[in-house]
């Protein structure tokens, strides 16, 4: 990995914007056909999250590399990983005054930058530029061949929702695909599902209720509310209809060990054999507090994003859907960004800066160049 | 005219971040075929001086709006007449922690969060906009379109030198078309002010020359050194042939007056009798010392952004070109701009953040309905 000397706050200019701090990256010459030539460069996005060396051998696009002799090159997102502004995480993620230049719009800029510079200091200056990335890193590759089309000629996006803002896309639509990969399974796994909510709150308010489900579920504390284990499941579904890989239950998996004891009625029994299958009798459910979840987010690179400009407005309403019914309520998520970070949320900001409603005549008229894959069972799917 | 609520730093998320200024605006229904025809919005944005509403009667465009039936609505550029940040001019413009939210970025987002509201208010969201501007407000009218193609539709770009930047164009270009327009005018012109340089520098070393070059060029008050009359001279030149209007002297008038005597041989009181040829006798040609420039340049929202981001190597150097030799010096640059603002200017950042190299291929690739129109007499047009 190597480190780049990037720009603090690139679009204003006070004593603090002309701060410097490395940011990583990795770069893989092991294909490249040179600068002389025609060859691209494939560029990685990071996302929320530290970038790790392995990904040169992951991706799709980099399997392409030998084929295009291409340039390999992974970006770091700043705030994450080793990609810190201000020496420890620790002092990073302090306040708002630390965290203010966690934005999107800045690490477009960084990647603009340091694309630039690296094709410079390589006299590539004429090699083609492709972006990529997952998820948040898709968005990114996007929005950088919108926003800086001189500096890359393409993008592939993946997974990447830009459309799950402000109301262009139905605010159920996230908690209706993973509620349909879970249909799809299997209907009596859904059903279980869906009848479990009611259950677990009748449950929690008998005498010793919350010991019993406790006990049941094999959680690696006993539980001090329903909520605890109702947020603790949804993390499990969610997990296996959005990455549906075998670090997390994929969803066949999970709903197979729910469906396995057909003479089981009681839904609570099925569902807590499902999520601990496969799992030695010592490994326990971890439940985690609401106390300990305001912490977590509170040194959540993510949760600051989303507590600024990257607001999604997903709920889980309606009749077919799964999950415990929770409506998007922007007050309360304000509160809760106030609560966490000091900051309120610009819940149409991210619209105004990247669009989003004409995004098909926008793209239409710029040729632009961009691949938009979509995974179908990916509850993101529905604002890709 | 009306002011906007607008928001103070749209790309970070700091306590000042959450600042909100009143951004004024002018708006026009004279024309407007309203909300539910395809009529469009022309936006005029407003460069770095105050936003006068006679503007809506000047330009090309706007003599346009009857034929479209247009909603016409100007916007003036944070920082800049009524549009200030921090109350006060002086509060604005004291240093660095008030000035770093002036920057082009800022400005254009700024409008695409005006034009979007406005929309929304109006129910004009399918309304087309095209934006328009001269000179920076060009340039912004420019990059707004390949910026936010999500909220402009098209740009009229008129003598917006976006190409002034790094070493896409040469440095010397605008003294060169300068040049080109006074010999253009006149040969002997040109001849006068070529030679006028060293004899003022000349004149200027003899006992008594600058009470005598003082009374000469019938200055305000008595010169203290040579390169003040230079100063004076080169701003008369250069506002001649970059504005070419009645305001200031056209180049053919200020020719024809500094060839008026055919008899007169010194090129002093040619020049002399030239810049101040249509004054009344009262009316002295006024003088600034470089203490006063400065103190002017202190309180110049322009010279801040040339001293941040806009910085636009210009440079008086070749054989033929009329103006004292002056290279592009980026090193005094940077300095005079730590003395002046305690800044140091980014001189590649624009060139990353909007490109220019390759501009050409990024409008063909983009169908960019980009109309940009150059006066070939005006000096900008070398970067245009």
């Amino acid at each position: 990995m190597r480190n780049y000397t990037q720009t603090l706050d690139h679009f204003n200019f006070g004593t603090n914007s002309y701060n410097t701090f490395l940011q990583r990256y990795a770069i893989s010459f092991k294909y490249w056909g040179g600068a002389n030539t025609s060859s691209p460069i494939f560029v990685t996005l990071g996302g929320e999250g530290e970038v790790v060396i392995d990904e040169f051998s992951t991706s799709f696009v980099i399997s392409k590399a030998p084929h295009f002799k291409s340039l390999l090159v992974i970006i770091e997102h700043r705030y994450y990983g080793e990609s810190n502004p201000f020496g420890s995480k620790e002092e990073a993620y302090k306040n708002s005054s630390t965290l203010q230049y966690l934005s999107s719009e800045q690490a477009l800029a960084d990647c603009a930058q340091l694309i630039t510079d690296l094709k410079k200091n390589l006299s590539a200056e004429n090699s083609p530029v492709i972006v990529v990335g997952g998820s948040y890193g898709g968005m990114l590759a996007a929005w950088l061949r919108l926003k800086y089309p001189h500096i890359t000629i393409g993008a592939l996006a993946s997974s990447a929702p830009i459309l799950y803002f402000d109301d262009i896309v139905p605010h159920n639509g996230y908690c209706s695909v993973a509620t349909h990969d879970f249909r799809e399974s299997s209907e009596s796994c859904y059903r279980t599902i869906k009848n479990s909510w009611h259950e677990i709150k009748k449950t929690a308010t008998q005498h010793d209720g919350l010991t019993a489900l406790s006990q049941m579920f094999n959680t690696c504390r006993p539980l001090t509310s329903a909520e605890e284990l109702t947020l603790v499941l949804e993390k499990i579904y969610i997990g296996s209809a959005q990455y549906n890989d075998p670090f997390y239950n994929p969803v066949d998996t999970l709903c197979e060990a729910i469906d396995k004891d057909p003479q089981e009625i009681d839904p609570l029994r099925r569902i807590a054999y499902g999520v601990n299958a496969g799992n030695d009798i010592s490994k326990c459910l971890k439940v985690v507090s609401v106390e300990e979840m305001i912490e977590n987010d509170r040194l959540s690179g993510w949760r600051w994003q989303a507590c600024t400009e990257m607001v999604m407005p997903i709920e889980c309403t309606g009749d077919e859907q799964m999950f415990e019914t929770s409506p998007f309520n922007l007050t309360d998520y304000m509160l809760h960004c106030k609560t966490l970070f000091n900051v309120l949320p610009r819940p149409h900001w991210i619209t105004t800066e990247y669009g989003g409603r004409n995004i098909k005549e926008v793209l239409k008229d710029f040729g632009s160049d961009i691949i938009f894959s979509n995974g179908l069972r990916d509850p993101y799917s529905s604002g890709g």
